[in-house]
């Protein structure tokens, strides 16, 4: 068995793995998100990580073909999903008599996008994904839970410094339309979407050599960067354009805005942002994006919005939904490379146990017992020296120690030492556990 | 995009996809044995699902290749895990000099297993796994917490009705030694592991296939087929080979014993069962099986042992560990299909806000305030009728239903509806809250 050849460890780039005490702190934040999904009632779901190719891809053109991690197995072209979207169309296709509509769900898992690996950017990463899907119709006020969502969701991971952008993009689809450019709006709206990143110099330019004249070029860029609150930015749009779909745009963010304040949400943390476009073409309404204006350089931590064909690739039925999703990987670490990760996380580990002799099943004894009575604790029961085993306590920040001697096992009282102040009294078991569970 | 072709929606086969319902037991199970394992002070950890080939089958021989996801991804040949271990002595190969040891980590996670669909076998399946694992030698107090664990695991999801079957892999190796076949103890072992499936008389042809005596097959298969509570079991057996590496498996199923007494564990549920070998050549010492004695069909739904050399493909330092695994997936799967699975798992939507007439946004108000309140409810803002909104609140099971009509707006007073008795109030918010506080 030891004549193998050791081979180097190593990991794939692009792959997160932490520590232990940075992945206690993950887990807090995992937790946190997926209770309030659920006290929102929003129900679990948990499809597989791999799906037939043909499912995955069907609607993803050719952009998502090159990223996604696919294989042949047996007679199955197969893939590992890129997102949790494409496969919750799929369950509720194949499910629907089975659900209960509007369908509340969400989904906390891994994705894979085999993209080249760039700062930041990974290839296996965690999406925490909460979508709200209807039979058919489904009416604003889902727009408008959604967002409520994402507040609930920052305030649960103690990221109280947000701004939710939002927009519809009926706004744009309806002004490519009346300036005369509806077969060019998907292109349009890909220039405009990267405004913020190119400027508005080379975002005119662009427009310019796709063949939109410049003056309808401007009025485009005029109206995407524009935001601002609400009530104001609402009353300066609203009559650009009397284009059908342009009003539609209008009515419902007017409708959205309602029943935001009767939310009651803090309307200095979101705001009207017409250069939030999503460039996924699945959206069709509203659209939305979360930033830390504090660290605007994360760009978006939280994404979504509305589509009204969720499942037009695997049915004829057209259900309308709304969702959320929050990339929780790279999240993590941007708050971890700017040290803003929640300092909340404690070590639940309160007790070591540390045998003096030959007391290791007295040792265990106590460490039952102090279980049973809902203590975390754990017996040092390595073959180090009693120093080295007081040492590794301190290094572990374990704030209470019980050495148990030869001599304590016949009186049955027990060294007990706070390690913060190095106090120690003698006591029996009840008392160190009456001790214990005062704090 | 609507000219698409339907594709038909389909799920691979051998991959679990629970309805809601289910999942939220599913997901309840996950929560209470990672609450176990930190709650006994073992760490998170969580590894790439995707790993480099090479480490993944570095140890596997033959058999796991066939079942392997595994696939060319750009320049590098890579594998989906089939099971937790590996990557763990990958990861400390890797992070050694930043861990405490022992090391105590728990993982749960999904791995892979691309063999033939078999009634119960699963080929995407959550394990759940805990080791603690040292830098060097490793003492069995280890292995007995270990054996704990299983217990407190099995509490924690409500199966009281376990039997822990240990047994000391190196009473085998021993007696094989003892007998002159130390040349074919693995092959020995892999037919003794099946004793029960293929029989005594199968089992004693099949030794004296590979070329053992039948007086010494028939030694053998007495000795596996021992069982019993510990006391007893060990004196049956102490004396019956003076073999060194025999008496080092007695010597350590005494010592376990005395650590598993110690811990107050049942003696009911535990005992010494020579017929439990592991198919896997990693393990050492002591090995484990847990059933459900009442579902002995079940086979075994925890598993686990003592391994010497974890990190031997990896580094040239011998790192001893001990851990258990239990199958998730698959104990779901037999749990449910028996009518098993625990019913403690209560619906937490308390209040379902109905609006009547043109109300939604004091809905939305309400829903709010409940909700600052800690109380989950939901507005049904869809555009069914009202008659079919109180439906579904009874087809979905919520206990209260808060009715808004228009006139109520005025008043601000509200129709409190407890589904269960059909009792029906007038309250305010307030009164609402605190009724609602009461329950």
């Amino acid at each position: 068995m030891s004549e193998n050849k050791i081979i180097t460890p190593r990991k794939l780039s692009g792959f997160m793995e932490l520590l232990p005490e940075k992945q206690v702190i993950f887990d807090y934040y995992m937790d946190r998100i997926k209770k309030v999904f659920l006290d929102n009632s929003f129900l679990p779901l948990d499809t597989p990580i791999l799906e037939y190719s043909e499912i995955l891809l069907a609607k993803s053109g050719g952009e998502v073909d090159k990223e996604v991690y696919r294989m042949q197995k047996g007679e199955n072209d197969i893939c590992m999903r890129y997102d949790l979207t494409v496969p919750l169309a799929r369950f509720i296709s194949m499910e629907k008599d089975k659900l209960t509509f509007p369908f509340k769900r969400f989904q906390i898992g891994k994705v894979f996008r085999g993209e080249k690996p760039q700062k930041g950017r990974f290839r296996e990463l965690y999406q925490c994904d909460a979508d709200i899907v209807g039979q058919d119709n489904l009416p604003l006020p889902a727009d408008a839970e959604c967002i409520r969502l994402i507040f609930e969701v920052f305030k649960a991971i103690e990221i109280e410094d947000i701004l939710v952008q939002i927009s519809n993009r009926n706004i744009l689809f309806g002004l490519c339309e009346a300036l005369g450019y509806q077969d060019k709006t998907s292109q349009i709206l890909i220039i405009l979407d990267k405004i913020h990143k190119i400027g508005k110099e080379n975002t005119l330019a662009t427009l310019v050599d796709l063949g939109v004249k410049e003056k309808d070029a401007q009025k485009l860029i005029d109206i995407t960067t524009l935001s601002g609150k609400f009530d104001k930015a609402l009353e300066k749009i609203e009559d650009i354009c009397s284009n059908q779909i342009y009003q539609q745009g209008i009515s419902e963010l007017k409708e959205l805005n309602t029943y935001l304040k009767a939310y009651n949400l803090d309307e200095n943390k979101y705001q009207l942002d017409l250069s939030i476009i999503r460039g996924h073409n699945y959206y069709t309404g509203t659209v939305f994006e979360t930033i830390m204006p504090s660290h605007s350089e994360f760009g978006a931590i939280c994404a979504g919005g509305r589509y009204d064909n969720l499942t037009s690739y695997f049915s004829t039925s057209q259900m309308q939904g709304v969702g959320i999703s929050v990339g929780l990987t790279r999240l993590f670490d941007l708050l971890d490379k700017n040290d803003l990760l929640t300092k909340n996380v404690k070590n639940n580990l309160k007790v070591e146990i540390i045998p003096l002799g030959n007391t290791i099943s007295e040792c265990l004894k106590m460490e039952a017992y102090l279980k049973e009575n809902g203590i975390v604790c754990q017996t040092n029961y390595t073959s180090s020296s009693f120093k080295s085993k007081m040492k590794q306590a301190n290094k572990i920040g374990v704030p209470y120690v019980i050495i148990i001697g030869e001599e304590e096992v016949e009186k049955q009282t027990f060294a007990f030492k706070d390690m913060v102040t190095g106090n120690q009294q003698m006591l029996s078991k009840a008392q160190i556990c009456e001790q214990l569970a005062k704090i």
